[in-house]
């Protein structure tokens, strides 16, 4: 029987596709496929805590994207009509009343149901991001762990 | 024998990637392919009918979102040197100029080559965009039936 | 035994998206996975010269586009905190602290390793780029050649 294994690489960092990412990996989940999420460049952000994290080895570049790049789902910002932010606040209004889970509900649901959150640690190292200051529990691994899983999945998105 | 069927999930509303998803797709139906387009956020807006359609129920953010968000192919922006609406103008003049299919003309021969065409229903639902907005004739779904069709195909594209 | 060959669509001439496809394509490479990157649209950017090439026969619109796109890797711009150029400047550092291969050395790279390059002539012809303008020894194809080689992968991504 062919393998119904899922990756999605999640390579944006905007609500939008974000969403879009957690909801097809749910979906997945839903159906028992099993599904690894790959998070690389500002898909991270997704994965960040929202209090600030002490990083005292950081560059001072590696400081500068850590300051300037949205910590945890609650804020990142929309690909379009974004509104200085207004934009993810209204679409999470909508997403309420149509009862669509919010984004941290669906990071937190895919955890339950048991899919596997890769960091990119090559980018966490360019980007100057800690394990400290990610979700905890998640996996650590390059490309090579990628493609592994890729190999052995029958859909493979690029979000 | 191996399936040739194809899904794209058409996420972005820009008009260059909307080209680029219809081009793969009317290629892949020319060789006698299967062929699938889920559309889901802003890649709605590529079927929306030219027209104002009322929509008395929308709450007042869905009507915000309906206005602001363009409607169908002839207006949609580019994701780069959109130059305030010139781009595409620009683009399609050049691909007149070459004998491309404009992205209208490129929906149609989708359609008539028998490309199966999904709303996600869920993003309806979220930006309010009701049946009547969109091209006629055209199927409403969810995740769970992407998931479906992706499981059935041997190319899987998020655009 | 199933096919491990891979294909990436590069469609986005974003520094960090054209960079996370050729980290993609080496790794697979690496591997001695079959790798075919198809560029099309903003991707061919990536595989321009960055001297300027004589085309007297372009139209104004395919000369305007021609000088307005970057010319080649060191040219792109980021999908986010571009910061008027410094931004690529600024990860191409950290890259180079954390020992990550620069964008010119990853396409060289993969040129080394085998690693197909086809440039889409559809979107050469509308954009007005020549094959003088571009990398040499590439392969030029239309959509259908993609979808051939996508026929014979078991990971195709959309990038």
């Amino acid at each position: 029987m062919e393998s119904t294994k899922k990756t999605i690489i999640v390579f944006s960092g905007d609500f939008d596709k974000v969403m879009a990412a957690f909801i097809i990996a749910n979906g997945a989940a839903a159906m028992d496929d099993e599904v690894v999420m790959f998070f690389t460049f500002w898909g991270l952000n997704a994965l960040r805590k929202d209090a600030h994290v002490a990083a005292p080895d950081k560059t001072f570049v590696q400081k500068m994207f850590g300051a300037m790049m949205p910590r945890g789902p609650k804020k990142l910002s929309m690909s379009k009509m974004n509104f200085a932010g207004m934009g993810p606040k209204l679409m999470q209004r909508e997403m309420k009343a149509q009862n669509v889970m919010s984004l941290p509900e669906l990071i937190e649901t895919a955890r339950e149901q048991g899919v596997k959150f890769i960091a990119c640690t090559m980018s966490m190292d360019v980007m100057g991001l800690t394990k400290d200051e990610l979700l905890d529990d998640i996996e650590y691994a390059g490309v090579a762990s990628y493609l592994g899983e890729a190999d052995e999945s029958n859909v493979n998105l690029f979000i």
